[in-house]
């Protein structure tokens, strides 16, 4: 669609994917683009690095690199590279990933809000219980991290008649959403959270931010969400918490280390209900268009659509 | 709310169900009124029997009966009733009721859409697996039954982008849903569906609709969600169909028989997820509120709101 006008070199660098998905992908939208994966002869001629996880140092060994492109929202993976060369980084912002991420978070909502896990419990148990029903509007959702997904979720909970909060770094607005900002409005936001879907960037900041003591902060029978990081999580305090019945219980896609290991508590916790990072996986073509669409935009001298910001980590 | 001018007399005529819990929330609202609950002194002087599941007979022995409400949106329970006296017979249509049954088809869909069934089962093999995503524009979801809640519910699922077409008996339109009108329709209808979710009315004509024959008729690996009734069902022909590998799984809320007996082989079946009849349960607010106001319309002489039709059986 937007294929440059000179043969563009693009080098895949992922120590933890294979990517050749996306190199089907970009071929077929630029077929006279020159593909290479790490470490695979030529990747170190390429003006665009695609990258996951890379493995340190290699990005900064390709001298004509004018580009990083990340293959999803988070750059974390990138920024943690301390030989990270000096060009702009890209996020992918894509309406068919938020809108993945909002069906997630809604599945995530209702199970709790319909008390759809004590249900699945109660079936396993041959129970027959029928608790009284709340409200959508009287079952209020916060959601940590109000950028571009994290709107697009609240809006879609909003539409459903749910009472939403969100709570994020700078100050926003939503109409019908209250915004809390800052670390000092944490607190108060966080006091009135039926349910907490944490959809934030993995920053210094960040790191280790649902811990015991947020958990605290969080009204009796709450549940969490996690669709941001596994290392937004402190995973013993969310096991300590639920356990002694401050918390109700968890939905996870995300994890500190991916795939969970094999002998995680969390695999088989009755209470938590865990998904392998498929909250929203962008569509292979959707992200070949914004690579190249950025690539050709930086190769014409123009910056790049969604650059993320090596001081704020995101 | 609606109170009528002389003191009115209700009768709670049930068979199955405690309806203390409508009482309280009648005196509320009509607090004038004089409500007993069969079999209390009295109950056979009522002018409006609400009524679940009546004794059969029952109704036909209160002389000054002039309108027959049941508490929810199905009249099956009551049309059952041999000796059913000649006066209207009402339902509750209620618009908080028809978005609890939205939320209920959104949680099902989702579960089968994104795979999430698959993803509870994975967790409990420890297996890590990330099947590709479809988009929801590119599910199909029928409706079977498509009145007032049928209607609810494909509008939600379509503001959600999914594809959603409807069957239903009469010829009925609505924008950006495709609606396949009677019988000869129906295997039309069934050929597209991914997943189909029951929301008919209990008829004669409907009893047992969800079988073998039908089943085959689905694409193979479509998913049922069953919020009609349990007569709906033919619950050996679906466990044969899921057995057999043609039908991925099912969600159902409704039963034969209720509570779902002990023995029953759903309970723990691992492609079945079952609730207890608990997709939406109106507000007993709402529900006396309607109520009264039908008391009040037939009190003048007038026609109540949502009468049933003996002859359609709904």
């Amino acid at each position: 669609m937007n294929e440059p006008k000179t043969a563009l070199r693009i080098a895949l660098v992922s120590a933890t994917l294979d990517l050749a998905f996306l190199r089907t992908a970009l071929e077929t939208a630029a077929p006279t683009a020159h593909i290479s994966i790490y470490p695979e002869q030529g990747f170190d001629d390429a003006e665009v690095a695609v990258a996951w996880n890379p493995p340190h140092g290699v990005l900064a060994s390709m001298p004509q690199l004018k580009l990083i492109h990340s293959i999803a929202a988070g750059l974390d993976n990138i920024f943690a590279d301390p030989h990270l060369p000096d060009v702009p980084v890209c996020r992918i912002v894509d309406a068919g990933h938020a809108q993945g991420m909002a069906e997630y978070a809604i599945w995530s909502t209702l199970m709790f809000h319909r008390e759809m896990d004590r249900h699945l419990q109660n079936a396993q148990q041959r129970r027959w219980e029928r608790p009284e029903q709340i409200a959508a509007a009287d079952y209020t959702v916060g959601i940590l991290g109000f950028g571009a997904i994290g709107r697009t979720v609240g809006r879609s909970l909003k539409a459903m008649s749910y009472t939403v909060r969100g709570w994020t770094r700078l100050e926003k607005e939503e109409p019908g959403i209250e915004i809390y900002s800052g670390p000092e409005a944490l607190p108060a936001f966080l006091s009135g959270c039926n349910l907490l879907i944490c959809l934030l960037p993995l920053t210094a900041a960040t790191r280790g931010i649902l811990n015991a003591d947020l958990f605290r902060r969080l009204p009796q029978g709450a549940a969490i969400v996690n669709m941001g990081r596994g290392e937004h999580l402190v995973e013993a305090d969310l096991l300590a918490a639920i356990d002694h019945g401050h918390l109700r219980g968890a939905v996870l896609d995300v994890f500190a280390q991916e795939p969970l290991p094999d002998d995680s508590p969390l695999w088989d916790h009755p209470r938590i209900f865990l998904t392998p990072h498929i909250a929203s996986m962008p569509n292979p073509k959707d992200v070949a268009r914004q690579i190249l669409a950025n690539a050709e935009l930086v190769s014409d001298g123009r910056e790049p659509l969604h650059a993320g910001n090596r001081d704020s980590g995101y």
